[in-house]
């Protein structure tokens, strides 16, 4: 996939919008070039292209959501932070415009190895932005200094998606909160 | 879907191994009545009465899954038997010949809502078997009486199926236990 800059960045913001448009619509596997064509007024054959197909259109549509700044929190303690970020994951999902794109992109990762990459790269920059708030923790003496922070933030948002995606439960705020402080709980303990 | 009893007995198990076989080999996504029909030498039309099409042979292939007994570890510490319980999982995925299977039943919930009810219970009945090693430990009084079992449960297998299935990471044997130690550090913390 080229990387189009200056005059075509406009085209490449159309067919991303498109993208997440029919995402939100028909899931992952109703996405297809001709109706991201359509949608965007972005010609077939220059989607094809310049993407190579529903692959490169779920690749470069995570590439830019990852670029985008996730809201992190700072209320001044690990707990408050770390409860935050798992909200803000339960939320995503459960909002009506943003919950069933994300979930297609979910979906399209468990399908696709090119999407799997394309969702792993995009997870390991947000959850490294997350971990700023287990950084500021160790900072002010709140955890140890051994703790990994990325690893808290893994441990802290896997009950959601696992609820989400391989369960198929419900999650209220009270679970994304017990799951918060559960991985708290356990880099207390020295285990993350 | 009929539920077949005495002489269908051996059709359904023929279907159902039929059915493993096949998403072992072609995943949820290659998985057809033909080819079941074929593989397990029913013939097309009694698979698609008995069964109705490709939810229902998933859903009976859980449904008989559920039924085997999960070899529940008895190491006498809560902290062995929760390790032993997370390293099933991931040996399980693990499995050259188990784990194909199992990653297309949660391929073919994310994309299927009668699947996703079906691994749904398939896991609550796993769960409820697994939290058994939660309530020992309660009784030995190695854990609080307000424990959650089945959400100790949950939250110690949840980074495996979060590094597995969403963020596409590799999960190594360490990392399982770190998902088991940080549950039970939950636990005792009172946070489960």
């Amino acid at each position: 996939m080229k990387r189009p800059g200056g005059r075509s960045a406009r085209v490449r913001m159309a067919v991303r919008q498109a993208t997440l448009a029919e995402l939100a619509e028909h899931g992952y596997s109703g996405l297809t070039v001709e109706r991201v064509a359509e949608r965007s007024g972005v010609h077939k054959t220059t989607v094809y292209r310049r993407w190579g197909g529903v692959e490169g259109l779920i690749a470069d549509a995570l590439e830019l959501a990852a670029d985008e700044p996730w809201p992190i929190p700072d209320t001044g303690s690990i707990e408050g932070d770390l409860r935050g970020i798992v909200q803000l994951v339960r939320s995503g999902f459960a909002d009506p415009e943003l919950g069933p794109v994300s979930s297609a992109f979910v979906a399209a990762a468990v399908q696709n190895e090119a999407a799997a990459r394309s969702l792993h790269d995009f997870l390991v920059s947000r959850n490294e932005q997350s971990a700023d708030v287990v950084r500021r923790a160790i900072e002010r003496g709140e955890l140890p200094d051994v703790v990994d922070p990325r690893e808290v933030i893994r441990v802290a948002v896997a009950p959601v998606y696992y609820r989400l995606f391989v369960a198929h439960e419900p999650v209220t705020e009270d679970d994304a909160n017990r799951a918060a402080d559960a991985a708290l709980a356990a880099a207390r303990a020295g285990v993350l």
